[in-house]
This record gives structure tokens, C-alpha cells and sequence, in this order.
């Protein structure tokens, strides 16, 4: 049975609840080698008092050494690329290259290092200096542990011991409980010995990164809402995320989740008249992309009816009839989205191509293509917008702008929403009030582009409205806004200067440190 | 019967559930000229679809609009001063000078000033443009109405129509349906003729504000869980926030709460030694002013066993015993504040002053002070940080540092926490491990001062951990932080320039906007 991580050291589980193993999705094999225990109540509790021990000695931590950390952290897993990405590959089915080797982990060991140069240049915490009043503020740890719940589709760049949620709330000077996925367990293992090396050699507190690979859902609920863990962040689906959330709001306890979407995409007229093959040709690209198990892969398009939709339509169901049936990461992902076809095909949507489990050696569902007209879609709004989470993707057939606009003004809290048009100005009337009825049901908004493709950088928001998220003001993607979540607001007032941390001192501690000094934001000694 | 303030317009509530009166609670005497209407669910709900309107119509108004509104309104607010303090001293019996005209009104002045400020300078919505990748994005309105609930204390600053959570939800650009506080109506009445009529002279939505009364308590959960509602600010007890807060996070809706605090206070043995007497008097003073009834009056004092312990507490017992009892809001509030009393006597609180209702014409309960033994401190930590809602201080005697500091690890999430300490230096080994305590479970960390009195400054933080507030992140008061409370993180990827907020544009629209271009902070053109 594989160790848990446990106040820095890999410690056996004590009397766990029960085992598991990961499968091979491309085989559908039970990988019997390692057996990963679901830890009882106590043990998960014991993780919390360790880590809780860990975040009062990490508020003596100066973020240097947090940033060395995730320097080091980041170094090993670049170094450590082609063993991680092989034992992603058995245990996801994702291919080594160029996805694991050549995207995914270079994509997380960037991540890691912008991470790390947030907390090193301290940015992030928005230093605050009010020389009158003698009140100074700045956003700093929460002073207990974050739990982090990463999803399955991604191995590295959103598990809980090496994406953007860990990242972040480790910048922000928090402990992390990572909770492995348990579609890949023993990457995740190899993760978290990576990164408790890399606790050691950089001094950190024994219980700043902790592991543990499962447990009952009820201690889930009660970990979440736990006295000393202070937030928690989780990707994956809505049921399990809205079971989270509820424990954890009773407790008071901020929690960022990010659960379903959507993604529509609306093709305008003149954008299909102009480009409509080629949209075409990216609306299934993006749709089958990871076999289309991407939070931002596109699940309703929609069109206004025309003999240009009609041909979209067309190449699109023949593009989806001929792609293979990629590999879904879980015998259970098999079934959801077979489930989650049946409740479209339930709701009016006609079925145009795939709607079958595949019949391959590996977890496959066939790329499926449905189809609903626009007053169908009125009549079942929510339901009509189930998320499934693979290479499935209903068109709605608008009759017109106004029914078009209508769609647009039912569709829930998304991650992303795009409108394609003219690009000689032929759909601009429509795009205003099309975009202005998007805007606040979506985190990005994107024009004459895919939403898949979720680019690491300070503008991108990774966010939305409910249900897509449980806050719309944050983002989990991004330096430095993805800090911010796991952070308190603290302020001093009268505290005596050689009391105050650096960056609130008079002195600009780096010379660089950018402060909002007696209401102007400057780099100078305050 | 008072009408509400709808769309718009005054209008007659439409069969209300029932009506209420205000009181003066200077003589006890209900205020039977006006009766206020206790809207019924159908006309709730009427104010949530004009407001949601509104929101859809503010999105296209510019925040120069959003900026002269709240300037309007400011004007208006202080050029009716006199009429404004005599009413809100009818129903409050707040003192005209210089509380009412001298203190708060120019404090919700400035605060209305303030928020227009930000919203003119658009600093708060943190533009960030990535020329890479092409993507940009900043903060913006939610597309739908913030509902406010102001407390009973400050008819004017924190009111729902006039107070903090009000100007920063309009500086984001969202509607306000605020909901009068029953012991203040006729004084909110007032507040939102001066905003409508604000409202009309600078062309804003009919429905950017609104007004209703009250309603049964049912309703009020139904409103903060209205599909519509965007979010919600809260500044009451912990018993109806924790209600409200249970409805809002189930439907996903985000609610900024200010609950409760004991804002506990730790004077060190240097301290005491130095200035016990001083000390004494400032905390007597913070104690009593406003009788008591600040959401930072220092409830619970610590000390260390000792002769000048024992002087200072033979202090305040006198002077608290020599107060007269201030005149309370409501009659409501005596009950709780004898309610409160109560219980931490039944937790083993030796009553030193006061503790009755007091004999007087006014509302009023007498100043009260107890103590307690630090054992019997920590044998009910949450028993004895119950918040009484008056002029009643709790001295805690713990028996040396240790006990000191084991009392400090026991204190609730709180806005503020106080530590006196010598000036000489005498206290600063144990400072430092007393303060790490305090510093995460605290809002604003004060040295050598009473925590009444809350800057409206931008390093103010008025929040603090659960369940003081609901969020540890956010201020609800100070700009411009406050304000991105009540917005969105809005994502453009790869959006034309012209359909891109100017905030976004590459020429910087004020030439002194401060935008996070490329990972710098700038006020150049991108």
C-alpha cells in the first residue's frame, strides 16, 4: 500500500477505510501494482493539526524562501519530465508527447516559477500606506491550511500538489492538503516526493505540503468545514463541488470552485457567411481537442438559421462522424457523458453524429454532434445546457437575431462565451447587445476564437459567474490575481514601524515593490 | 402611510403584510405620524425585476455618470444636514453635535466623495492588458442588483441607501435596493428622495436606487436568493446574517457580512506599568461612547495578574459605576444587551458595574463591567466573547504571558484586536508571539489605541475572519477596496480593440489610469 504524506514524512496509513487502484484508460486495466488507501477520519484530521502547526511557523517565512521553494519545486519537476509524463500517460491515457512532455508540465513548471516570482516580488498582496492616519494594510496568509481537490483531465497543471490552486495558496504563505485525484494517484505520489524534497532543502515546516489519496465523502464534507483549514479550492464536477460548498459555507470558510461550463460559442451570420468552413473546422477541433474533456471546450454553438448553417452543420456532422473516439480518462467519465447525451437527447436535441459508447480497447465515447432548434432550446434552457465532458456539442438553431439574443439571455454562468462575426463590420449592430448580454454571465469573453486554450497570464480570467464558479471575482488562472483568493486583508493601525512586515515599512523593501502610498501607487520609500 | 421608492417613482406598497412605527428612543414614545409598510413578496420581487433593468441599462453608462450621480447626491446630503440630523435624532436619539452634523453626516459625505472618486479614476477595477496575448481584462458591474441591509447605529454612514456598502456598490456600477432599518426609517426615507431626485437630474436608469421598508423575514431570505439578485451587503446581528448568508450562498450568491466583534484588547504588564491609568480611561472612553453601540467597541479586555492589573480594574469599576447609561437605539437592543450580561454571568463572569436596565426615560442599560479569572476564561472562550451591544466590558485576568497568550489563541475571528505594550521596549519579547496570534484572526491589528474609530482611508480594513465577517479578503469601508467587493472579473481574449472597454484600450484613457500592462504597473499607453 503507498504512504501518505504526512507532516513531512511519508508515514503509512493508519487503518484506512478501504483501498483503491488507478486504471489504465487506454487498456481499461485495474493497475494492480499500488493500492492507495482512503484515509479514516482520524488520519485526515491529523493532516489538518500538522498542517495547522505548519501555517503559524510559515507566517515567520519571508517570501523569498516561499519563492525559492516553488523555484526548486518547479526545477525538479522539469528535470523529473519524462518519469512523470510516462506514469501520467499509463494512468490518463493522455499521450506523453506533445501533450504530457512537450505542453502540460512545462505549462505547470511556468506556472510554478510565475508563482514564485509573485510572492518573490510581493505584488500581489497590494501593500497599502496611509501616512496621515498611521494605517497601513496588505493581503497576507489566512493562518490555517488550504485543501486542494484537483480534477482528472489535468495531471499536473490543476492537481492539488502541483497546479494553480496549490501554486497560488503556497505564494500567499498557506500549507497545502492536496487530495490526490484518484484517476491518477501515483503521478500525484511522485508530485508531492517531489515537492516534500524540495520542503526540506529550502527550510520550509515539515507540514507545509501534505498528501493524501482519498477518503469517505463524508469526511470530505467535514474536512472542508473544518475549524483550522481556512479555504479550500476544488475543480471538478457540480454535484461534488455544490456538496463542498455547502459544508464549507456553513463553516464560514472560503471556498473557490470551479465546476461546469458550457463554453457557447455564437456564430454570427456574417462571420459564417465570410468564414463558415473554417469556423467549422475549429469549432471541432476545439470540441475533440483531449477528447474533449477541457472545462472551456465548447458545448453549444449557435447559429441563426441559413444555408450557411445548414452547411456548417453538415461538415460538422461529418467531421464528427470521422474522428476516432479519443481516450476518456474514467470508466466513469464513460458513462457520464453517455448519461449527460441521453439528457440532451431527452430534452429535444436531435442526435447527428456519434451518441454511442465506442467500441475500442480503450474508455471511449464517440465525438457526437446534436442538434436543437431555437425554441426547443427556450423550453429547456438548463436542461439543454448540461455540461458533458467530452467530445459532445449541441448546436442551437436560432431563427433569427432576436431568438439568437434570447438564447444568449438564458444561458447560465460560464467560463468563457464567444461570439465569431464579420470582420468587415457586417454583424457589428448585433455584437453589442450579443456581447453586453454575455459579459456578466461569463468570466472571458472572446471574439472570433475557440475558449479552449487557457493562457497563463495577468489578464486571463479563469473564472465566471455561478455555477461555473462560487464567486465571480476571482480567477484560478493568472499572476498575480490567482493569489489573491487564498489570502486575509490585514491592516495595521498605529503599529509601530519596526513592527510592521518590510513591505509596509517607509522604505520601498525592493525598490521596485509597487504601493498605493497616501492614495497614489508609486515605487518610492513611503 | 409612508410610500416606497420603486422604479423611480413613490409609490403606495400595494397590500402590505402589515405596517410598523419608528420610536424616539430619547423618551420611549412610538412615532405614530408615519406608519411604514412591510412589503409583501409580489412587490419585493416587483424591485427586483426594475433593478435588474437597471443593471442591464447601467452597462452602457459610463462611470463619469455613475461618478457626478454620487456627487450629486453627497451635495444633496449636506445641504440638508439640519433637517437630516433632527430627524435621524428622533429616531435614534444619536446627539444632533456633534454626532449626527458634526461626525457622521460629513462622514458619509466624504465616503459618497470618496466612492466617486474611484469610480472616476477606474484605479479599482485593476485594468490589466496583455499585448501577447491579447487579452485584457478588469473589474466591472455584475449585471444585476446588489440588496443592501444597513445596521440600527449609523443612520447615515452605514445605512443601506447612504452608507459604505451603498456607494461602493454603485461606484462598480450595480442598482442598490437597500432595505431601511426599522428603527430609522423616515431618516432613510429622506436619504432616497435626495437620491432619486439625484437619480433623475444626472439621467441614470429609473431603478438605479430603490427603497422598501421591511418585509417578513421569509421574503428577505427569498430576496437574497432571487435568481436576479447579484449580490448582497449585510451589517447587522450574527443571527440574521447567519440567516441571510445561508439563502444567498445556496443560490451562489455572493453576501458581504458584518456580524459581530469583541475586538478584544490586550494590555501588556509594560503597559499597564507605564500608563495603567491612562489606558484605563481610553478604554472607558471607547467603551461608553455612543453607549456602547459600535461594531468596535472593545467588548473584552486581557490582563496579566498584577498590583497595576488589579489599579486599572479598580479604575474602570469606578468610572464605569459613575457613567450615566447612554440612550440606546431601540428597545429591542436593551433586551439583548440584558440578554448578553446575562449569559456571561452564567459563564461565570463577576459582575464589578452595572448590569441592570437602566432607570431612565430613555432606552438605556448601565454601563457594565465584569471579569473573569483566564482559567475560567478558557474553560468557555466562546460563552465569554459573546457580543453584548452596549457600554459592557469584559476584564479577562489571565495569570502570566502564557495564559495571556493561550487566551489570545481562543479569539473568534474578530475586525480588530488591540495590544498596549511599554514604550520603552519592555514588551517586545512577548509582542511578538502575542501578535502572531492575534494577526490572523483579526481584521485590523491596532497598537496602543482603542479600536473605535474607523478611518475612511485605503488602508482601512473593516472586515476580518468568520464569523465577524463572511470573507476574510474584503473591507467594507475604505476605497477603493471596498468597491471590488461588488464587481465581476471581466476576461476580453482576442476582442477587437474598438469593443474593448477604454479602460482596456492601448491609449490610457485619462493619461493617469494605473493598468497592469505586460506585468508592470503604468499610467503609459499600452
Amino acid at each position: 500500500m503507498q504512504n501518505i504524506l504526512f507532516n513531512g514524512e511519508w508515514t503509512e496509513s493508519s487503518a484506512p477505510s478501504s483501498t483503491f487502484h488507478a486504471f489504465n484508460p487506454s487498456t481499461k486495466e485495474e493497475l494492480t501494482e499500488r493500492a492507495f488507501p482512503e484515509s479514516n477520519w482520524d488520519e485526515v484530521e491529523s493532516l489538518v493539526d500538522a498542517a495547522f502547526t505548519a501555517a503559524q511557523a510559515l507566517l515567520d517565512v519571508d517570501s523569498d524562501t516561499i519563492a525559492s521553494f516553488l523555484e526548486c519545486y518547479a526545477a525538479k519537476i522539469e528535470a523529473a519530465t519524462d518519469r512523470l509524463a510516462a506514469v501520467a500517460n499509463e494512468e490518463t491515457g493522455l499521450p506523453v508527447s506533445p501533450r504530457l512532455a512537450g505542453v502540460e508540465i512545462p505549462r505547470t513548471v511556468n506556472q510554478i516559477r510565475q508563482a514564485a516570482a509573485t510572492a518573490r516580488s510581493g505584488d500581489w498582496a497590494r501593500p497599502t500606506l496611509d501616512n496621515a492616519t498611521n494605517i497601513h494594510s496588505m493581503h497576507g496568509p489566512l493562518g490555517g491550511p488550504v485543501v486542494v481537490f484537483g480534477p482528472n483531465n489535468f495531471p499536473f497543471a490543476y492537481n492539488g500538489i502541483s497546479g494553480g490552486d496549490f501554486a497560488s495558496a503556497i505564494a500567499a504563505g498557506n500549507p497545502v492538503i492536496a487530495k490526490a485525484h484518484p484517476a491518477h494517484p501515483y503521478t500525484t505520489q511522485l508530485l508531492a516526493e517531489l515537492a516534500q524534497e524540495a520542503v526540506s532543502e529550502t527550510g520550509l515546516p515539515a507540514g507545509t505540503v501534505q498528501l493524501f489519496y482519498g477518503t469517505a465523502p463524508e469526511n470530505g464534507l467535514k474536512l472542508v468545514s473544518h475549524s483550522k483549514v481556512a479555504a479550500v479550492g476544488f475543480t471538478g464536477s457540480r454535484p461534488g463541488g455544490l456538496a463542498l460548498k455547502e459544508a464549507a459555507d456553513k463553516a464560514g470558510t472560503p471556498i473557490y470552485l470551479e465546476m461546469s461550463s458550457v463554453n457557447p460559442v455564437f456564430v454570427m451570420p456574417g462571420a459564417l457567411q465570410e468564414r463558415g468552413s473554417d469556423i467549422g473546422t475549429e469549432l471541432h477541433g476545439s470540441c475533440t481537442l483531449g477528447a474533449g474533456q477541457f472545462c472551456t471546450k465548447p458545448g453549444l454553438v449557435v447559429v441563426q438559421q441559413s444555408s450557411e448553417a445548414t452547411a456548417l452543420i453538415e461538415q460538422m456532422t461529418e467531421s464528427f462522424s470521422q474522428s476516432p473516439a479519443g481516450i476518456l480518462l474514467t470508466g466513469g467519465g464513460v458513462k457520464a457523458v453517455s448519461k449527460a447525451v441521453e439528457q440532451l437527447k431527452a430534452a429535444g436535441a436531435k442526435l447527428l453524429a456519434g451518441g454511442k459508447i465506442a467500441d475500442t480497447a480503450h474508455f471511449g465515447y464517440e465525438p457526437t454532434l446534436l442538434t436543437v432548434d431555437g425554441s426547443t432550446f427556450l423550453g429547456s434552457p438548463n436542461e439543454l445546457q448540461s455540461e458533458a465532458f467530452g467530445a459532445v456539442c449541441l448546436v442551437a438553431v436560432a431563427k433569427d437575431a432576436e431568438e439568437m439574443l434570447a438564447i444568449a439571455s438564458t444561458i447560465e454562468g460560464n467560463l468563457t462565451g464567444s461570439i465569431y462575426s464579420d470582420t468587415k463590420g457586417g454583424d457589428d449592430s448585433e455584437y453589442a447587445a450579443l456581447s453586453k448580454e454575455l459579459r456578466t454571465k461569463v468570466g472571458r469573453l472572446l471574439n472570433d476564437k475557440v475558449p479552449t486554450g487557457v493562457a497563463v497570464c495577468p489578464a486571463m480570467n479563469h473564472g465566471g459567474p455561478y455555477p461555473a464558479t462560487g464567486h465571480p471575482g476571482f480567477t484560478a488562472v493568472g499572476f498575480p490575481a490567482s493569489v489573491i483568493r487564498f489570502s486575509a486583508l490585514h491592516s495595521y493601525d498605529n503599529v509601530r514601524e519596526n513592527r510592521l512586515p518590510q513591505a509596509l515599512q517607509k522604505k520601498n523593501p525592493t525598490g521596485s515593490l509597487n504601493r498605493l502610498v497616501d492614495g497614489k501607487w508609486t515605487t518610492a520609500d513611503a
